[in-house]
Protein backbone atom coordinates (compact mmCIF):
# COMPACT_ATOMS: atom_id res chain seq x y z
CA UNK A 1 0.00 0.00 0.00
CA UNK A 2 1.09 3.53 -0.88
CA UNK A 3 2.14 5.73 1.57
CA UNK A 4 -0.82 8.47 2.20
CA UNK A 5 -0.17 11.33 0.34
CA UNK A 6 -0.99 14.11 3.56
CA UNK A 7 1.91 11.99 5.52
CA UNK A 8 4.49 12.28 2.74
CA UNK A 9 3.74 16.14 2.25
CA UNK A 10 3.80 16.78 5.69
CA UNK A 11 7.20 14.84 6.38
CA UNK A 12 8.59 16.41 3.23
CA UNK A 13 7.81 19.78 4.55
CA UNK A 14 9.86 18.99 7.86
CA UNK A 15 12.80 17.60 6.43
CA UNK A 16 12.78 20.99 3.96
CA UNK A 17 12.41 23.27 6.73
CA UNK A 18 9.28 24.94 5.86
CA UNK A 19 5.39 24.37 3.95
CA UNK A 20 6.41 26.09 1.02
CA UNK A 21 6.09 25.11 -2.43
CA UNK A 22 7.66 27.08 -6.16
CA UNK A 23 5.13 27.24 -8.63
CA UNK A 24 6.37 26.74 -12.30
CA UNK A 25 4.99 28.60 -14.85
CA UNK A 26 7.00 29.26 -17.92
CA UNK A 27 6.61 32.00 -20.19
CA UNK A 28 8.43 32.30 -22.95
CA UNK A 29 8.98 36.05 -22.86
CA UNK A 30 9.99 35.78 -19.16
CA UNK A 31 12.49 33.60 -19.60
CA UNK A 32 17.00 33.89 -18.43
CA UNK A 33 18.44 35.93 -21.41
CA UNK A 34 21.01 33.14 -22.18
CA UNK A 35 18.13 30.89 -23.07
CA UNK A 36 15.92 33.28 -25.29
CA UNK A 37 19.20 33.84 -27.17
CA UNK A 38 19.50 30.55 -27.44
CA UNK A 39 15.97 30.17 -29.11
CA UNK A 40 16.37 28.93 -32.70
CA UNK A 41 13.19 29.78 -34.48
CA UNK A 42 9.45 30.89 -33.90
CA UNK A 43 8.47 27.69 -33.57
CA UNK A 44 6.59 25.72 -31.08
CA UNK A 45 9.17 22.76 -30.70
CA UNK A 46 12.15 25.62 -30.31
CA UNK A 47 9.92 27.29 -26.98
CA UNK A 48 9.15 24.35 -25.96
CA UNK A 49 13.20 23.30 -25.71
CA UNK A 50 13.44 26.88 -24.17
CA UNK A 51 11.12 26.44 -21.45
CA UNK A 52 12.48 22.75 -20.89
CA UNK A 53 15.99 23.85 -20.00
CA UNK A 54 14.38 26.59 -17.59
CA UNK A 55 11.96 24.32 -15.64
CA UNK A 56 15.38 21.98 -15.54
CA UNK A 57 17.00 24.54 -14.21
CA UNK A 58 14.72 25.86 -11.69
CA UNK A 59 14.25 22.45 -10.47
CA UNK A 60 17.79 21.63 -9.82
CA UNK A 61 18.14 25.39 -8.14
CA UNK A 62 15.27 24.30 -5.84
CA UNK A 63 15.35 21.09 -5.16
CA UNK A 64 17.32 20.95 -1.82
CA UNK A 65 15.66 23.98 -0.51
CA UNK A 66 11.71 22.96 -0.68
CA UNK A 67 9.78 20.10 -0.53
CA UNK A 68 7.55 20.46 -3.83
CA UNK A 69 6.89 22.37 -6.83
CA UNK A 70 3.69 22.94 -8.40
CA UNK A 71 3.82 23.08 -12.54
CA UNK A 72 0.52 25.53 -14.15
CA UNK A 73 -0.68 23.06 -16.60
CA UNK A 74 -2.01 26.47 -18.81
CA UNK A 75 1.81 27.03 -19.76
CA UNK A 76 2.26 23.79 -20.79
CA UNK A 77 -1.30 23.26 -23.17
CA UNK A 78 -0.02 25.91 -24.81
CA UNK A 79 2.43 24.34 -26.44
CA UNK A 80 0.04 21.49 -27.14
CA UNK A 81 0.96 18.03 -27.67
CA UNK A 82 4.78 19.26 -27.62
CA UNK A 83 4.06 21.51 -24.31
CA UNK A 84 2.07 17.98 -22.53
CA UNK A 85 5.09 16.18 -23.57
CA UNK A 86 7.16 18.36 -21.57
CA UNK A 87 4.78 18.74 -18.99
CA UNK A 88 5.17 14.78 -18.00
CA UNK A 89 9.06 15.04 -18.22
CA UNK A 90 8.98 17.61 -15.94
CA UNK A 91 7.28 15.24 -13.33
CA UNK A 92 9.28 12.91 -13.45
CA UNK A 93 12.45 15.12 -13.45
CA UNK A 94 10.97 16.59 -10.37
CA UNK A 95 10.41 13.11 -8.63
CA UNK A 96 13.84 12.09 -9.47
CA UNK A 97 15.22 15.22 -7.79
CA UNK A 98 13.12 14.09 -4.29
CA UNK A 99 10.45 16.57 -5.33
CA UNK A 100 6.65 16.10 -4.73
CA UNK A 101 4.71 17.56 -7.83
CA UNK A 102 1.27 19.18 -7.29
CA UNK A 103 0.04 19.77 -10.67
CA UNK A 104 -2.03 22.98 -11.42
CA UNK A 105 -4.38 22.18 -13.77
CA UNK A 106 -7.76 22.75 -12.18
CA UNK A 107 -9.68 19.94 -14.18
CA UNK A 108 -13.14 19.27 -13.40
CA UNK A 109 -16.07 16.80 -14.66
CA UNK A 110 -18.14 14.02 -13.64
CA UNK A 111 -18.26 10.40 -13.63
CA UNK A 112 -16.01 8.70 -16.21
CA UNK A 113 -14.83 12.03 -17.87
CA UNK A 114 -13.56 12.99 -14.05
CA UNK A 115 -11.53 9.37 -13.53
CA UNK A 116 -9.94 9.70 -16.88
CA UNK A 117 -8.45 13.01 -15.66
CA UNK A 118 -7.50 10.93 -12.57
CA UNK A 119 -6.17 8.37 -14.23
CA UNK A 120 -4.30 10.90 -16.77
CA UNK A 121 -2.95 13.18 -14.12
CA UNK A 122 -2.56 11.37 -11.33
CA UNK A 123 -1.88 7.81 -11.97
CA UNK A 124 0.92 5.65 -11.79
CA UNK A 125 4.75 6.33 -12.02
CA UNK A 126 3.63 9.18 -14.90
CA UNK A 127 1.11 11.09 -12.54
CA UNK A 128 2.08 13.99 -10.36
CA UNK A 129 1.79 13.61 -6.40
CA UNK A 130 -1.88 15.73 -6.36
CA UNK A 131 -3.42 17.62 -8.68
CA UNK A 132 -5.59 20.74 -8.25
CA UNK A 133 -9.55 20.53 -8.94
CA UNK A 134 -12.50 22.36 -9.26
CA UNK A 135 -15.51 21.26 -7.41
CA UNK A 136 -18.34 23.52 -8.56
CA UNK A 137 -19.73 20.33 -10.49
CA UNK A 138 -20.19 18.56 -7.06
CA UNK A 139 -19.68 15.52 -4.95
CA UNK A 140 -19.65 13.12 -7.95
CA UNK A 141 -17.47 15.09 -9.50
CA UNK A 142 -14.68 15.02 -7.29
CA UNK A 143 -15.41 11.13 -5.82
CA UNK A 144 -13.40 9.06 -8.91
CA UNK A 145 -10.76 11.92 -8.24
CA UNK A 146 -10.85 11.02 -4.21
CA UNK A 147 -11.26 7.36 -5.18
CA UNK A 148 -8.05 6.90 -7.55
CA UNK A 149 -6.12 9.30 -5.03
CA UNK A 150 -7.05 6.81 -2.52
CA UNK A 151 -6.01 3.70 -4.10
CA UNK A 152 -2.66 4.94 -5.07
CA UNK A 153 -1.40 7.50 -2.25
CA UNK A 154 -1.96 10.43 -3.57
CA UNK A 155 -3.79 14.01 -2.79
CA UNK A 156 -5.96 16.73 -4.15
CA UNK A 157 -6.77 20.71 -3.54
CA UNK A 158 -10.19 21.36 -4.43
CA UNK A 159 -10.46 25.28 -5.14
CA UNK A 160 -11.97 26.66 -2.35
CA UNK A 161 -11.42 30.42 -2.16
CA UNK A 162 -9.12 31.52 -5.19
CA UNK A 163 -6.71 34.93 -4.46
CA UNK A 164 -7.85 36.43 -7.55
CA UNK A 165 -10.13 39.90 -6.91
CA UNK A 166 -12.69 38.22 -9.05
CA UNK A 167 -13.14 35.36 -7.01
CA UNK A 168 -15.68 37.31 -4.73
CA UNK A 169 -18.13 37.62 -7.22
CA UNK A 170 -19.25 33.90 -6.69
CA UNK A 171 -17.42 32.53 -3.65
CA UNK A 172 -18.64 35.59 -1.43
CA UNK A 173 -22.29 35.44 -1.90
CA UNK A 174 -24.23 35.30 1.03
CA UNK A 175 -26.78 32.08 1.31
CA UNK A 176 -30.34 31.69 2.99
CA UNK A 177 -28.71 29.96 5.57
CA UNK A 178 -25.75 32.03 6.81
CA UNK A 179 -22.54 30.91 5.02
CA UNK A 180 -20.47 32.18 2.13
CA UNK A 181 -20.54 30.32 -1.36
CA UNK A 182 -17.09 29.56 -0.67
CA UNK A 183 -17.86 28.53 2.69
CA UNK A 184 -20.50 25.68 0.92
CA UNK A 185 -17.74 24.53 -1.01
CA UNK A 186 -15.38 24.14 2.21
CA UNK A 187 -18.02 22.20 4.01
CA UNK A 188 -18.66 20.11 0.57
CA UNK A 189 -14.43 19.44 0.27
CA UNK A 190 -14.23 18.79 4.46
CA UNK A 191 -17.05 16.17 4.42
CA UNK A 192 -16.09 13.90 1.25
CA UNK A 193 -12.76 14.31 2.33
CA UNK A 194 -13.39 12.99 5.53
CA UNK A 195 -16.13 10.00 4.18
CA UNK A 196 -13.63 7.53 4.67
CA UNK A 197 -11.32 6.67 7.46
CA UNK A 198 -8.08 5.63 4.33
CA UNK A 199 -8.92 8.96 3.49
CA UNK A 200 -7.21 10.55 6.52
CA UNK A 201 -3.60 10.08 6.56
CA UNK A 202 -1.80 9.40 10.38
CA UNK A 203 -1.44 13.25 11.12
CA UNK A 204 -5.01 13.19 11.10
CA UNK A 205 -4.88 14.80 7.65
CA UNK A 206 -7.02 14.56 4.39
CA UNK A 207 -5.46 13.45 0.82
CA UNK A 208 -8.48 15.78 0.02
CA UNK A 209 -7.02 19.89 0.88
CA UNK A 210 -8.37 22.93 -0.54
CA UNK A 211 -7.18 25.74 -2.17
CA UNK A 212 -7.47 28.82 -0.18
CA UNK A 213 -5.95 31.73 -1.29
CA UNK A 214 -3.69 34.04 1.41
CA UNK A 215 -5.56 37.75 -0.07
CA UNK A 216 -8.87 37.63 1.36
CA UNK A 217 -8.26 38.83 5.04
CA UNK A 218 -10.71 36.88 7.44
CA UNK A 219 -11.81 34.01 5.29
CA UNK A 220 -9.04 31.79 5.96
CA UNK A 221 -9.43 32.08 9.48
CA UNK A 222 -13.44 30.64 9.16
CA UNK A 223 -12.60 28.02 6.35
CA UNK A 224 -9.72 26.74 8.86
CA UNK A 225 -12.31 26.23 11.38
CA UNK A 226 -14.71 24.60 8.68
CA UNK A 227 -12.17 22.22 7.30
CA UNK A 228 -9.99 21.00 10.19
CA UNK A 229 -8.55 18.03 8.18
CA UNK A 230 -7.80 19.56 4.84
CA UNK A 231 -4.08 20.61 3.86
CA UNK A 232 -4.65 24.11 2.66
CA UNK A 233 -2.71 24.92 -0.40
CA UNK A 234 -2.22 28.79 -0.24
CA UNK A 235 -1.55 31.35 -3.37
CA UNK A 236 -1.29 35.07 -2.83
CA UNK A 237 1.93 35.56 -0.83
CA UNK A 238 3.93 38.19 -1.59
CA UNK A 239 3.30 39.39 -5.38
CA UNK A 240 -0.73 39.43 -5.09
CA UNK A 241 -0.60 41.07 -1.57
CA UNK A 242 -0.94 38.53 0.68
CA UNK A 243 0.49 39.30 4.50
CA UNK A 244 1.88 37.76 7.12
CA UNK A 245 -1.56 37.24 9.00
CA UNK A 246 -3.27 36.10 5.89
CA UNK A 247 -0.50 33.24 5.76
CA UNK A 248 -0.82 32.68 9.58
CA UNK A 249 -4.58 32.05 9.39
CA UNK A 250 -4.46 29.03 7.07
CA UNK A 251 -2.58 27.27 9.65
CA UNK A 252 -4.11 25.25 12.44
CA UNK A 253 -3.19 25.70 16.40
CA UNK A 254 0.16 23.61 15.52
CA UNK A 255 1.80 25.50 13.02
CA UNK A 256 0.97 22.87 10.42
CA UNK A 257 -1.91 21.55 7.81
CA UNK A 258 -0.70 24.78 5.30
CA UNK A 259 1.59 24.65 2.47
CA UNK A 260 2.02 28.20 1.18
CA UNK A 261 2.91 28.55 -2.98
CA UNK A 262 5.17 30.76 -4.68
CA UNK A 263 5.39 31.30 -8.29
CA UNK A 264 7.02 34.91 -10.28
CA UNK A 265 8.73 36.06 -7.17
CA UNK A 266 10.69 33.19 -6.92
CA UNK A 267 11.05 31.60 -10.12
CA UNK A 268 11.76 35.05 -11.81
CA UNK A 269 13.54 37.54 -9.77
CA UNK A 270 14.48 40.72 -10.70
CA UNK A 271 18.24 39.80 -11.27
CA UNK A 272 17.35 36.81 -12.49
CA UNK A 273 17.09 37.98 -16.68
CA UNK A 274 20.57 38.08 -17.12
CA UNK A 275 23.86 36.32 -15.29
CA UNK A 276 23.63 33.30 -13.02
CA UNK A 277 19.67 33.03 -13.43
CA UNK A 278 20.00 29.49 -10.94
CA UNK A 279 22.06 30.97 -8.57
CA UNK A 280 19.58 33.90 -8.11
CA UNK A 281 16.60 31.57 -8.19
CA UNK A 282 17.79 29.45 -5.18
CA UNK A 283 18.51 33.07 -3.41
CA UNK A 284 15.06 33.35 -3.96
CA UNK A 285 13.42 30.22 -2.66
CA UNK A 286 15.62 30.51 0.42
CA UNK A 287 14.40 34.31 1.15
CA UNK A 288 10.96 32.73 0.52
CA UNK A 289 11.38 29.76 2.47
CA UNK A 290 12.74 31.96 5.51
CA UNK A 291 9.56 34.32 5.51
CA UNK A 292 7.19 31.35 5.70
CA UNK A 293 9.98 29.80 8.56
CA UNK A 294 9.46 33.33 10.25
CA UNK A 295 6.19 33.40 10.33
CA UNK A 296 5.79 30.40 11.77
CA UNK A 297 8.32 31.19 14.52
CA UNK A 298 10.73 28.40 13.33
CA UNK B 1 -11.99 40.29 -39.51
CA UNK B 2 -13.07 36.36 -38.37
CA UNK B 3 -16.96 35.40 -38.47
CA UNK B 4 -18.46 35.75 -35.17
CA UNK B 5 -18.79 32.18 -33.33
CA UNK B 6 -22.49 32.25 -32.55
CA UNK B 7 -23.40 33.70 -36.16
CA UNK B 8 -21.00 31.06 -37.46
CA UNK B 9 -22.99 28.10 -35.20
CA UNK B 10 -26.50 29.27 -35.84
CA UNK B 11 -25.80 28.71 -39.88
CA UNK B 12 -24.32 25.79 -39.12
CA UNK B 13 -26.90 23.94 -37.40
CA UNK B 14 -29.91 25.45 -40.46
CA UNK B 15 -27.25 23.96 -42.88
CA UNK B 16 -27.85 20.91 -41.00
CA UNK B 17 -31.32 20.96 -40.23
CA UNK B 18 -31.21 20.46 -36.54
CA UNK B 19 -29.02 22.27 -33.38
CA UNK B 20 -27.35 19.06 -31.98
CA UNK B 21 -23.59 18.17 -31.31
CA UNK B 22 -22.10 14.82 -30.96
CA UNK B 23 -19.54 14.59 -28.30
CA UNK B 24 -16.75 12.43 -28.57
CA UNK B 25 -15.57 10.39 -25.61
CA UNK B 26 -13.41 8.03 -26.83
CA UNK B 27 -13.29 4.78 -24.16
CA UNK B 28 -10.85 1.88 -25.50
CA UNK B 29 -12.70 -0.83 -23.59
CA UNK B 30 -16.50 0.81 -25.82
CA UNK B 31 -14.69 0.69 -29.20
CA UNK B 32 -16.14 -1.64 -31.90
CA UNK B 33 -14.54 -5.28 -32.21
CA UNK B 34 -12.92 -4.72 -35.30
CA UNK B 35 -10.35 -2.00 -34.03
CA UNK B 36 -10.26 -3.64 -30.55
CA UNK B 37 -8.87 -6.83 -32.31
CA UNK B 38 -6.38 -4.87 -34.15
CA UNK B 39 -4.58 -3.58 -31.36
CA UNK B 40 -0.85 -4.88 -30.94
CA UNK B 41 0.22 -4.76 -27.67
CA UNK B 42 -0.88 -3.08 -24.17
CA UNK B 43 1.02 0.82 -25.19
CA UNK B 44 -0.03 3.60 -24.88
CA UNK B 45 0.55 4.13 -27.95
CA UNK B 46 -1.55 1.57 -29.97
CA UNK B 47 -4.24 2.31 -27.50
CA UNK B 48 -3.86 6.01 -29.07
CA UNK B 49 -3.65 4.34 -32.69
CA UNK B 50 -7.20 2.64 -32.11
CA UNK B 51 -8.62 5.50 -30.53
CA UNK B 52 -7.92 7.63 -33.36
CA UNK B 53 -9.08 5.50 -36.27
CA UNK B 54 -12.85 5.62 -34.19
CA UNK B 55 -12.60 9.35 -34.21
CA UNK B 56 -11.66 9.43 -37.94
CA UNK B 57 -14.97 6.63 -38.69
CA UNK B 58 -17.19 8.60 -36.33
CA UNK B 59 -16.29 11.72 -38.04
CA UNK B 60 -16.64 10.94 -41.65
CA UNK B 61 -20.00 8.86 -40.07
CA UNK B 62 -21.36 12.23 -38.72
CA UNK B 63 -20.31 15.22 -40.86
CA UNK B 64 -23.20 15.26 -43.54
CA UNK B 65 -25.71 14.79 -40.73
CA UNK B 66 -24.53 17.28 -37.78
CA UNK B 67 -22.78 21.00 -37.45
CA UNK B 68 -20.76 20.11 -34.85
CA UNK B 69 -19.11 17.79 -32.94
CA UNK B 70 -17.58 17.78 -29.21
CA UNK B 71 -14.18 16.13 -27.83
CA UNK B 72 -14.19 15.35 -24.25
CA UNK B 73 -10.65 16.41 -23.37
CA UNK B 74 -10.29 14.09 -20.53
CA UNK B 75 -10.83 10.78 -22.89
CA UNK B 76 -7.17 12.35 -24.92
CA UNK B 77 -5.55 13.94 -21.53
CA UNK B 78 -5.81 10.18 -20.19
CA UNK B 79 -2.62 8.92 -22.82
CA UNK B 80 -0.77 11.84 -21.87
CA UNK B 81 1.24 13.63 -24.71
CA UNK B 82 0.33 11.38 -27.39
CA UNK B 83 -3.42 11.67 -26.55
CA UNK B 84 -3.25 14.83 -26.58
CA UNK B 85 -1.34 14.27 -29.82
CA UNK B 86 -4.67 13.13 -31.30
CA UNK B 87 -7.07 15.30 -29.67
CA UNK B 88 -5.28 18.25 -31.63
CA UNK B 89 -5.13 16.03 -35.11
CA UNK B 90 -8.95 15.56 -34.52
CA UNK B 91 -9.43 19.10 -34.51
CA UNK B 92 -8.16 19.39 -37.84
CA UNK B 93 -9.86 16.21 -39.36
CA UNK B 94 -13.11 17.88 -38.02
CA UNK B 95 -12.57 21.24 -38.85
CA UNK B 96 -11.57 19.78 -42.98
CA UNK B 97 -14.90 17.55 -42.68
CA UNK B 98 -16.77 20.92 -42.15
CA UNK B 99 -17.67 20.12 -38.41
CA UNK B 100 -17.18 23.14 -35.84
CA UNK B 101 -15.39 21.60 -32.94
CA UNK B 102 -16.27 22.50 -29.58
CA UNK B 103 -13.40 21.44 -26.94
CA UNK B 104 -14.89 20.23 -24.00
CA UNK B 105 -12.11 20.61 -21.69
CA UNK B 106 -14.00 22.70 -18.86
CA UNK B 107 -10.93 24.85 -18.11
CA UNK B 108 -10.98 27.49 -15.42
CA UNK B 109 -8.25 29.54 -14.22
CA UNK B 110 -7.14 33.27 -13.83
CA UNK B 111 -5.62 35.95 -15.76
CA UNK B 112 -2.15 34.60 -17.54
CA UNK B 113 -2.66 31.21 -16.82
CA UNK B 114 -6.53 31.66 -18.45
CA UNK B 115 -4.67 33.35 -21.28
CA UNK B 116 -2.68 30.45 -22.16
CA UNK B 117 -5.48 27.79 -21.87
CA UNK B 118 -7.41 30.10 -24.55
CA UNK B 119 -4.14 30.74 -26.38
CA UNK B 120 -3.49 26.69 -26.53
CA UNK B 121 -7.21 25.46 -27.00
CA UNK B 122 -8.79 28.24 -29.29
CA UNK B 123 -6.21 30.44 -30.50
CA UNK B 124 -5.53 29.95 -34.41
CA UNK B 125 -6.12 27.45 -36.66
CA UNK B 126 -4.78 24.87 -34.13
CA UNK B 127 -7.31 25.88 -31.79
CA UNK B 128 -11.37 24.37 -31.59
CA UNK B 129 -14.02 27.02 -32.56
CA UNK B 130 -15.20 26.73 -28.73
CA UNK B 131 -14.29 25.81 -25.63
CA UNK B 132 -16.46 24.50 -22.13
CA UNK B 133 -15.37 26.58 -19.63
CA UNK B 134 -15.34 27.10 -15.62
CA UNK B 135 -16.82 30.09 -13.67
CA UNK B 136 -16.25 29.65 -10.40
CA UNK B 137 -13.10 32.10 -10.09
CA UNK B 138 -15.52 34.43 -11.49
CA UNK B 139 -15.55 36.96 -14.13
CA UNK B 140 -11.93 37.96 -14.19
CA UNK B 141 -11.13 34.11 -14.68
CA UNK B 142 -13.37 34.31 -17.77
CA UNK B 143 -12.25 37.24 -19.24
CA UNK B 144 -9.04 36.15 -21.10
CA UNK B 145 -10.97 33.19 -22.97
CA UNK B 146 -13.81 36.11 -23.91
CA UNK B 147 -11.24 38.47 -25.25
CA UNK B 148 -9.32 35.92 -26.99
CA UNK B 149 -12.45 34.21 -28.29
CA UNK B 150 -14.01 37.97 -29.44
CA UNK B 151 -10.43 38.46 -31.28
CA UNK B 152 -10.92 35.49 -33.17
CA UNK B 153 -14.39 34.15 -33.88
CA UNK B 154 -14.30 31.67 -31.01
CA UNK B 155 -16.88 30.93 -28.87
CA UNK B 156 -17.00 29.37 -25.17
CA UNK B 157 -19.70 27.85 -22.74
CA UNK B 158 -19.47 28.34 -19.56
CA UNK B 159 -20.63 25.24 -17.12
CA UNK B 160 -24.12 27.04 -15.23
CA UNK B 161 -25.95 23.77 -14.33
CA UNK B 162 -24.68 20.76 -14.61
CA UNK B 163 -26.87 17.64 -15.74
CA UNK B 164 -25.42 15.44 -12.67
CA UNK B 165 -26.65 14.54 -9.69
CA UNK B 166 -24.47 15.80 -8.00
CA UNK B 167 -24.44 19.38 -9.61
CA UNK B 168 -27.50 20.06 -7.05
CA UNK B 169 -25.03 20.14 -4.16
CA UNK B 170 -23.57 23.41 -5.26
CA UNK B 171 -25.32 25.04 -8.02
CA UNK B 172 -28.99 24.40 -6.23
CA UNK B 173 -27.85 26.38 -3.13
CA UNK B 174 -30.26 29.06 -2.35
CA UNK B 175 -28.77 32.85 -1.62
CA UNK B 176 -30.34 35.52 0.23
CA UNK B 177 -30.96 37.79 -2.34
CA UNK B 178 -33.56 34.47 -3.26
CA UNK B 179 -31.49 33.54 -6.36
CA UNK B 180 -30.21 29.60 -6.87
CA UNK B 181 -26.52 30.41 -6.79
CA UNK B 182 -26.49 28.33 -10.73
CA UNK B 183 -28.71 31.55 -11.17
CA UNK B 184 -26.30 33.80 -9.87
CA UNK B 185 -23.44 32.21 -12.02
CA UNK B 186 -25.86 32.38 -15.16
CA UNK B 187 -26.64 36.31 -14.27
CA UNK B 188 -22.48 37.13 -14.38
CA UNK B 189 -22.07 34.71 -17.47
CA UNK B 190 -25.05 37.29 -18.91
CA UNK B 191 -23.54 40.58 -18.04
CA UNK B 192 -20.01 39.42 -19.23
CA UNK B 193 -21.06 38.09 -22.01
CA UNK B 194 -23.38 40.93 -23.16
CA UNK B 195 -20.53 43.72 -21.93
CA UNK B 196 -19.21 44.82 -24.96
CA UNK B 197 -21.41 44.90 -28.44
CA UNK B 198 -18.56 42.84 -30.31
CA UNK B 199 -19.10 39.75 -28.15
CA UNK B 200 -22.76 39.41 -30.02
CA UNK B 201 -23.29 38.19 -33.48
CA UNK B 202 -25.64 39.61 -35.80
CA UNK B 203 -28.51 37.50 -34.66
CA UNK B 204 -27.54 38.11 -31.09
CA UNK B 205 -26.71 35.66 -29.36
CA UNK B 206 -23.08 36.40 -27.48
CA UNK B 207 -19.95 34.22 -27.70
CA UNK B 208 -20.16 33.29 -24.20
CA UNK B 209 -22.91 30.47 -23.57
CA UNK B 210 -23.91 28.36 -21.24
CA UNK B 211 -23.52 24.71 -20.21
CA UNK B 212 -27.44 23.88 -18.77
CA UNK B 213 -28.27 20.31 -18.65
CA UNK B 214 -31.70 19.17 -19.57
CA UNK B 215 -31.83 16.45 -16.43
CA UNK B 216 -33.23 19.37 -13.79
CA UNK B 217 -36.91 19.85 -14.55
CA UNK B 218 -37.97 23.54 -14.21
CA UNK B 219 -33.88 25.05 -14.04
CA UNK B 220 -33.83 25.46 -17.51
CA UNK B 221 -36.75 27.87 -18.47
CA UNK B 222 -35.85 30.33 -15.55
CA UNK B 223 -31.95 30.33 -16.92
CA UNK B 224 -33.35 30.61 -19.87
CA UNK B 225 -35.13 34.12 -18.84
CA UNK B 226 -32.06 35.03 -17.13
CA UNK B 227 -29.89 34.19 -20.04
CA UNK B 228 -32.04 35.76 -23.19
CA UNK B 229 -28.44 35.74 -25.82
CA UNK B 230 -27.03 33.15 -24.41
CA UNK B 231 -26.58 30.08 -26.50
CA UNK B 232 -27.26 26.56 -24.01
CA UNK B 233 -25.11 24.14 -24.92
CA UNK B 234 -27.40 21.14 -23.51
CA UNK B 235 -25.67 17.70 -22.31
CA UNK B 236 -28.68 15.49 -20.66
CA UNK B 237 -30.80 14.66 -23.17
CA UNK B 238 -31.70 10.47 -23.62
CA UNK B 239 -29.20 8.73 -22.00
CA UNK B 240 -28.96 10.88 -18.70
CA UNK B 241 -32.68 11.09 -18.72
CA UNK B 242 -33.44 14.68 -19.47
CA UNK B 243 -37.25 14.70 -21.80
CA UNK B 244 -38.51 16.56 -24.46
CA UNK B 245 -39.87 19.35 -22.16
CA UNK B 246 -36.30 19.59 -20.59
CA UNK B 247 -35.00 19.86 -23.98
CA UNK B 248 -37.68 22.71 -25.32
CA UNK B 249 -37.54 24.57 -22.03
CA UNK B 250 -33.67 25.46 -23.26
CA UNK B 251 -34.71 26.81 -26.58
CA UNK B 252 -36.26 30.79 -26.87
CA UNK B 253 -39.63 31.71 -28.32
CA UNK B 254 -38.15 31.65 -31.43
CA UNK B 255 -36.97 27.56 -30.85
CA UNK B 256 -33.45 29.10 -31.60
CA UNK B 257 -30.48 29.46 -29.51
CA UNK B 258 -29.64 26.12 -27.83
CA UNK B 259 -27.74 23.23 -29.18
CA UNK B 260 -28.65 20.12 -27.91
CA UNK B 261 -25.47 17.42 -27.63
CA UNK B 262 -25.66 13.43 -27.31
CA UNK B 263 -22.47 11.34 -27.21
CA UNK B 264 -22.66 7.57 -25.98
CA UNK B 265 -26.43 7.19 -27.11
CA UNK B 266 -24.58 8.26 -30.85
CA UNK B 267 -21.66 7.12 -30.73
CA UNK B 268 -21.55 3.96 -29.07
CA UNK B 269 -25.24 2.62 -30.27
CA UNK B 270 -26.21 -1.20 -29.45
CA UNK B 271 -25.57 -2.52 -32.43
CA UNK B 272 -22.47 -0.74 -33.34
CA UNK B 273 -19.74 -3.47 -31.37
CA UNK B 274 -19.51 -5.95 -34.32
CA UNK B 275 -20.65 -5.06 -37.90
CA UNK B 276 -20.49 -2.16 -39.72
CA UNK B 277 -20.08 0.29 -37.09
CA UNK B 278 -19.70 3.63 -39.09
CA UNK B 279 -23.39 2.91 -40.50
CA UNK B 280 -24.83 2.37 -37.05
CA UNK B 281 -23.28 5.90 -35.93
CA UNK B 282 -24.12 7.33 -38.70
CA UNK B 283 -27.73 6.47 -38.11
CA UNK B 284 -27.85 6.74 -34.91
CA UNK B 285 -26.86 10.53 -35.67
CA UNK B 286 -29.76 10.61 -37.76
CA UNK B 287 -32.35 9.39 -35.50
CA UNK B 288 -31.10 11.52 -32.58
CA UNK B 289 -31.18 14.77 -35.05
CA UNK B 290 -34.47 13.81 -35.95
CA UNK B 291 -36.06 13.32 -32.19
CA UNK B 292 -34.66 16.94 -31.92
CA UNK B 293 -36.17 18.37 -34.83
CA UNK B 294 -39.22 17.25 -34.10
CA UNK B 295 -39.40 18.25 -30.75
CA UNK B 296 -38.77 21.49 -31.73
CA UNK B 297 -41.66 21.11 -34.47
CA UNK B 298 -39.36 21.19 -37.44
Amino acid sequence: VAEHFADRLMRACEDRGAPVCVGLDPVLEKLPDELRAAISDASDAAAVKAMGQWCQGVLEAVADHVPCVKPQMACFERYHAAGMDLYFSLVQRAKALGLLVIADGKRGDIGLSAAHYAAGLLAGSAGADALTVNAYLGGDGLEPFVQLAADEGKGLFALVRTSNPGGDALQSLLLQDGRRVGEAVGDLVAALGCSQPHYLGQGGYSLLGAVVGATKPGDAGKLRQRMPQQIFLVPGFGAQGGTADDVRACFDDQHRGALITASRSVTYPPDATRGDWHAAITAAAKQFKGEIAQILGR
